[in-house]
């Protein structure tokens, strides 16, 4: 199926159904006595003992079991700026997967501000009703001060799934490309190629995992100490890579790297540039929908393991494997806030959870039964 | 069932099901196939074609038929300013009300501020998911500001429903009291007590309806111009009522009175206040959960028809009665905004779909079939 006939497809879709997400009561409203439990005069009752003990919201409500994902409609997949309404569809889709594969309550909430501090203030005032927060599509940096607010303002947990989720995949994925290849994390060298949300996210995650041997590559070109226009992100990265970099370009960062892993654009990555890697060259052409390089052109130039972000192609790189469980493991144990540690330690359980790996399959499918359960369980032993 | 049992009831109920809403996929996610059409790649079309068309949400999203129920937990039920957590079991019952009466969706979200500036910016900031926004148990007088400013500022309906919800069932009893007594709308007295949200609504619309001689109360007595404590509201409705208010006690005020609305507090009302009126004295003693008099104390002292807010007594004042149908309405007919003229239409219809009228029925209940689709297509009257 290529692309038109799914945009078809889905646009017929969402035109009958009005939309993904439904609302549902949990209790029967069929008669006086049920209508006098859930609502007045027996709600009171609930309201009061709140009132008295702010921790039962968790026992007696839907707080306990739902999650706000929130977007300013600044990022939208690999759309762009198109705003809080054309978010819309992304949010509910994914409020739809927290359900269905996690058994999370999720509700889209799409902001009509993109400042930052009218962003964390509202987060704030809305977040009594939910027991986490699940940032989405939300452009770098300003994604980034807003999570880490948020997690210090916050009582509930709070993740950026552009930044974790995918993460975490890379992780999962390049640790078993690592056994694949026989290659040990301390030795390889890494090219990051595009670092925003997830680009700084993913080289945090390796450097915690162990793997410190990266270079930076922006539209620029190789990020070093040189230049003048660094974040305060990026500058961070830079202290934390074992390597020293220079003024370069990616052609100049690849040369010899055994790991590629590119969250920039389409088509940046030529066959050249496979063919002057180290042997057994690993790609992570994670550009959507057109990757840095296509897989056949990648294989061909002598790749030996390619991940994408597509479904259609072996070894995808889906957030949906690490969201739904997470939250769910967060909500079930009550765990005050996301730490970093967790998602290593959740890549690693991921890892090791494919069975049949081979170069065509690094990386577990959603369709791989057991992994919300692992994600859950894995993130529960952090419950202090 | 005394309340007691009731709060028992309550409380187990909610412990076990951990509140009463839950969201739900209303697309099967099921295959690869279908991921693909409701998430990404497909969903990128649905957001490229809002971008393009913002009016295309409605088409695609859950925008359409949800609505979100606001409330800072300021005025909860009768109980006062319990605050944002102590909200969420109301605010989620009433969205379990919404759906299973008018199959519309609701989302409760309880804020963390009670600044009515915040809460006006912070709702304005939410609401692109939403198509229409109900605000609840917002005290007075914040919530007259509230209310106007998010009408004028945004592009959805927007209704205060302690004010409007009551203010109809009141009107709409009130039409079948004058009925049974043969009273006229132009020659009754009517004195409302408690000028909070339901009662300054309550005297709007009665006047809009044309019942214009009211003098009102408060825990001060009766409203007057020479009163230097007057919120803009009172000095409002002191000028729309053609009766000229002096100085004076609620027992001053209902001598001669035809109608008693109370929206005030328990056991004010006495047995001589009520024998003090005119002949056939209607009652509306709504507060809750104690009325200001019990209404079998009301029949001894010769009412001639007793409304309360309880469900345990004939004529249950139940905003129940209009506001899932208020909203399917206007979400199906995408009215943009309510106006005062809407409810007075609604009081009418629901006085007029009571059959079986008698003192103890001038007030449909919950359990009258059509009540939903009456008011609903009642409001649809008023598409552009």
């Amino acid at each position: 199926m290529d692309n038109t006939d799914i945009y078809k497809k889905s646009l017929d879709l969402h035109k009958k159904y009005h939309g993904k997400l439904e609302t549902k009561s949990k209790v029967k409203l069929d008669s006086k006595e049920s209508l006098s439990l859930a609502y007045s005069p027996g709600v009171a009752e609930i309201s009061r003992e709140i009132a008295r003990d702010p921790s039962l919201a968790r026992e007696y409500t839907l707080k306990r079991n739902t999650v706000a994902i929130i977007s300013d409609g600044s990022a939208i997949l690999g759309l762009g700026n198109l705003g809080a309404l054309a978010a819309i569809p992304v949010m509910e889709g994914k409020a739809a997967i927290f359900k269905e594969f996690g058994g999370v309550d999720a509700f889209p909430i799409c902001l009509d501000t993109q400042d930052t501090e009218e962003i964390i203030k509202t987060v704030k005032h809305l977040s009594p009703v939910f027991g986490g927060i699940n940032l989405e599509d939300i452009s770098a940096p300003r994604c980034f001060e807003i999570e880490e607010r948020l997690r210090k303002e916050l009582s509930i947990p709070v993740m950026h799934d552009d930044q974790w989720g995918a993460a975490t995949v890379i992780l999962a994925g390049l640790i078993n490309a690592l056994k694949l290849t026989k290659k040990t994390k301390e030795n390889i060298q890494v090219v990051i190629s595009g670092v925003g949300a997830a680009g700084v996210a993913t080289a945090r995650l390796l450097i915690i995992y162990g793997i410190t041997n990266i270079i930076f590559c922006d539209s620029k070109g190789i990020i070093h100490t040189g230049r003048a226009d660094l974040t305060s992100e990026k500058k961070e990265l830079l202290k934390l890579s074992t390597l020293i970099a220079y003024e370069g370009t990616l052609q100049d960062a690849i040369k010899h790297s055994d790991v590629f892993i590119g969250l920039s654009k389409p088509n940046i990555l030529t066959t050249d540039m496979v063919k002057s890697m180290s042997d057994q060259p690993i790609i992570f052409a994670l550009a959507n929908p057109t990757p840095e390089i296509m897989p056949e052109k990648a294989k061909e130039a002598g790749a030996y393991i390619v991940a994408t972000g597509r479904s259609d192609y072996p070894n995808q790189v889906n957030n949906s494997l690490v969201f739904p469980g997470a939250f769910k493991g967060m909500l079930e144990a009550n765990i005050p806030q996301f730490k970093i540690k967790m998602f290593s330690r959740i890549a690693e359980e991921i890892a090791n959870s494919v069975k049949d790996l081979s170069t065509e399959k690094i990386i577990p499918t959603m369709w791989d039964k057991g992994i919300v359960e692992l994600v859950s369980k894995t993130i529960q032993e952090f419950k202090s």
